[in-house]
């Protein structure tokens, strides 16, 4: 049995403020989004991302649309220094992106933080330490004016470095750490303190953020806190006021809502909640929530597939399949009650109208996604669904994002004929769906030979009806594939397995492809003996089911590149659409 | 880009309730809590859970402390009549827990739904029908009248049959579905219209349940609705103001949180947020957020791994490693400062004193969990941590829960050195560790026959010194195995992979165990050309391991049933234990 908690923990103390005025407020516009996913998100991976995936990571955000991003913590590790270091010298920081950098309030940590910056035009220089009783008591032992000195003393360095750097505009930050634990007079005392070295302007503002380095109480409380130090911070028109909530409770995302109605400027947090522990805000989470409230976010997740699979591959943690907005399962349907009313939402949303849609506060398309419904065979006499009988019949184990992409497959095909499927009928809709799409590419044959570890294909296939032999070159067989073949899409997850056993056994290759002109993703599936053979007939499937789910414009000019090398022009395009 | 949202989506109109009282109050106690994993749950899998698994998670429930439990949607398949009926047939449902079926309002599934029930001494029955004006709309052609009669209509006739059935104890609960998109006065109109019929009293109670079908506002919209709803409600005495909100905007936790606070009584939801979409509000970290708060949540999830794995089987969906609580990283600290401080912390903090722990907002003990630090190797130099150089250098994959595990174990081993350590001594940590455990009971050798699809093992082994042959029989190797051996704890997790390629590839098995006496999990694994060896290795290792865990009391026990068998008395394990 759990303890007796009432002798074991205590709980938050509420702030006495009758007069609150951010539960009669709404959201009109967006704050202003900070990503920290390469400083708190980062530090908190197994695998800390490599400078490769960093740099990945970092334009990823900048195609998003944060204009302020937290990158590293140069004083910690060489990795990171080498990081700042490289944005700046390599250009790769956009004129409107601010890079922000963390540092701990000791002069020599902070003296090392300037010098990464060297050379840079702007930069968020945010500067923490501990202020709440637990951390002053057991990590310090410091009273209340010992840890303001600290802050202070190092307020007065960075303020020396700012003067020394005039080819620099920096923004000051300063974090007390564990606001939410931090008795309210004391946090106000030592920001205040801080920002008397740092003498903001309405001009030239600070940014005062203030953490719930662990979330302690309801998401109201932490409403209350921002809402006492908006009103009582000394210099509050000179400062832009800052959150930064963790998710210890589960509650981070309405914790940063209700501070931004208590008079927060501005957000930071990480894709899809990555970070310490339970995570970070979730800022992908908290800008659709805007945006289904009819107000623009700024921030582009316009192809949210693409983001999250980049996110997985950079975090190595995956997206729940239940996750707001972008998890695998949130545009299914699996009740019958529920598909009938999108079905009729459906038929009556106009393009241009409101959206009105049961079940779906948000327009999948607008997400690049697609709506799904999913119909389980024989659910009633409960003999389990599609996947199930496919790989009890089959041996085919399908990914989840292929469950769901199938069962919609599946129920088109229930709807025409309004019978029960059976497992053959089901695998031979699998195979027309995914395994048999030859048009408008057909692969005939390949050679594959490596010089010097690169990979060079010569690829036969048909296209628009004419034979043709493409060359390419890679990494590996599939990059080179992919260079041959020069489409608009890419694969953005792969998988491949034994789908029999023993030593003639046959392969299953599974490609997810993406495109920003692609609705969905589009899945293609290769079954061969040979496993190369497999993994390319995957991709040219997958190819051409992403054609199909194109926009006519996209159709046009889709295999421009292959076309002109075969010596056809645009215009076989354009047949090769209408055909 | 996004679309221009303003002209898409409206927002939510907010209630005008500037005398509000919600804000200033705090949760002292626990709401009463239903849990609808088996319904709300069960239908939004890919796989629904077959009758076995429905008993599995319905005992695990019951075992938790759940006293109400919607366990079916009788008449929407003979599955989840089935069930019900199984359940009072078989007895399985305890005297204080009180089952729950939902169903919709029309006569001949109301009449169904109640066949279902025959015989059970009590039961709540659940009637809901969509009052909201898109389904009003869209989904019915009716107008406020029409809907309101159809709920009145389906009323009388549950009156009629819970009045013809007096050996039952019937709760009636009404639910107006997407209360959050219904006028409120409407959503008045109708729930007092349907209890008007149903005449409770504060003596016999029913339940009004306003259920956030669709989360479409902040958390606090939903509270003010609640208050309005709570205050306006005629016969609101003879009511249980129930709540049951989904996470589709991710503040479902918040929004349960602040109704709570608003003037509800009860809570609905599934075991890690399980459901439609989104998902329904998730009662684990509701729970334990108020036994953080020093409030008894009255559930019991001091083995919350355990829980965790039997949701993952019979939902076949993962829980996330961030989420609150209960995933693999919530209790790791990955940064140097984080672990600094909670080190310090740990060394004063006292076993019967108020829990005061930096970065940790519970002790993972009252989990069954612990905590972790995770150091990485040469994670200054960017070389990669742990698992990585064990991944590189001898082809070891580790699941994340092992990693997490046996990064504390490389600390312990840095903790003491001092000194940076290489991959090979990081290989040797790891046999030391999980595979070389052979105390008190050491492998050597076994003999497996199949008899009618029961597998039968001869496992000899040598045990507090003296060698014996113990013989088991189950349904494969490792049922049989565990058959035999007899100990308190079970396999939680089991995996096995080939370790190199090629005919004469190693494999390694990797087995976690767990027993309600053993302080987090305890990992063994079995590497071994044969691979029923390895896994049987694995197995014993992690009992070892086990074993190391618990507490005295149990390990005095920890072989009984062994011991007898080969005639050795109580007295041999306390010697077994002494040694």
């Amino acid at each position: 049995m759990l303890k007796n908690p009432a002798t074991k923990y205590r709980p938050f103390t509420p702030v006495n403020l009758p007069d609150r005025t951010w539960p009669s407020r709404t959201i009109t516009h967006a704050p202003i989004w900070m990503s920290t996913d390469l400083r708190d998100g980062n530090q908190a991976l197994f695998e800390p991302m490599n400078a490769q995936r960093k740099m990945r990571m970092f334009k990823t955000l900048v195609q998003i649309g944060f204009k302020e991003i937290e990158v590293a913590f140069p004083s910690a590790s060489d990795t990171d220094f080498n990081f700042v270091r490289e944005l700046i010298e390599g250009g790769h920081i956009p004129d409107d992106v601010t890079i922000e950098v963390l540092t701990q309030a000791r002069d020599d940590l902070i003296e090392r933080t300037f010098e990464s910056l060297r050379g840079v035009p702007r930069a968020i220089v945010h500067l923490y330490n501990a202020t709440a009783p637990e951390f002053r008591k057991i990590v310090f032992g410091l009273e209340r004016d010992g840890v303001k000195q600290l802050a202070v003393n190092a307020a007065r360095t960075m303020k020396r470095l700012v003067d020394a750097t005039p080819e620099t505009a920096f923004t000051l930050q300063y974090s007390p750490e564990t606001f939410t634990a931090t008795e309210l007079d004391f946090a106000k005392e030592v920001c205040d303190a801080v920002f008397d070295v740092w003498q903001p302007t309405p001009e030239r503002k600070a940014i005062v953020n203030l953490p719930a380095t662990v979330e302690i109480g309801t998401p109201n409380f932490y409403a209350d806190q921002i809402e006492w130090m908006h009103r009582n911070l000394a210099r509050r028109d000179s400062l832009l006021l800052s959150v930064h909530p963790h998710n210890d409770r589960g509650t981070a995302v309405a914790a940063a809502e209700l501070a931004v109605m208590a008079g927060a400027d501005r957000i930071e947090g990480c894709l899809f909640g990555n970070g310490e522990r339970t995570g970070n805000v979730d800022l992908v989470t908290l800008a659709l929530n805007l945006y289904t409230q009819g107000v623009d976010p700024g921030l582009d997740f316009s192809h949210i597939n693409e983001v999250a699979r980049t996110a997985e591959e950079c975090t190595q943690l995956p997206v729940h399949p239940r996750h707001p907005y972008v998890g695998d399962l949130v545009f299914t349907a699996f009740s019958g009650s529920h598909q009938d009313a999108i079905k009729k939402g459906f038929a009556v949303q106009k393009d241009d109208a409101v959206w009105e849609m049961p079940y779906l506060p948000v327009d999948p398309r607008d997400l690049g996604r697609t709506y799904d419904s999913i119909i389980r065979v024989n659910s009633q006499s409960g003999k389990g669904g599609i996947a199930y009988l496919l790989e009890q019949t089959h041996g085919v184990v399908l990914p989840r994002r292929l469950q769901v992409d199938f069962s919609s497959a599946v129920q088109r095909v229930t709807d025409d004929s309004g019978q029960e499927v059976s497992a053959q009928q089901i695998w031979e809709v699998f195979q027309d769906e995914y395994v048999r799409s030859v048009a408008p590419l057909r692969y005939i044959g390949h050679a594959l030979s490596e010089d010097g570890g690169r990979e060079r294909i010569k690829l036969t296939v048909d296209i628009a009806g004419v034979r043709t032999v493409l060359a390419g070159e890679g990494n590996g067989p599939l990059d080179a594939l992919m260079h041959a073949l020069r489409t608009p899409v890419r694969i953005q997850h792969y998988e491949e397995r034994a789908l029999t056993q023993g030593a003639d056994a046959k392969a299953i290759a599974i490609a997810e492809m993406a495109g920003a002109q692609v609705v969905g993703n589009a899945f293609g599936v290769g079954i061969d003996a040979n496993l190369i053979t497999a993994s390319i007939r995957a991709v040219i499937s997958g190819i051409n089911r992403a054609y199909a789910r194109s926009d006519a414009d996209a159709q046009a000019h889709f295999f421009d590149a292959v076309l002109r090398e075969v010596g056809q022009d645009a215009e076989r395009g354009k047949a090769l659409q209408a055909g």
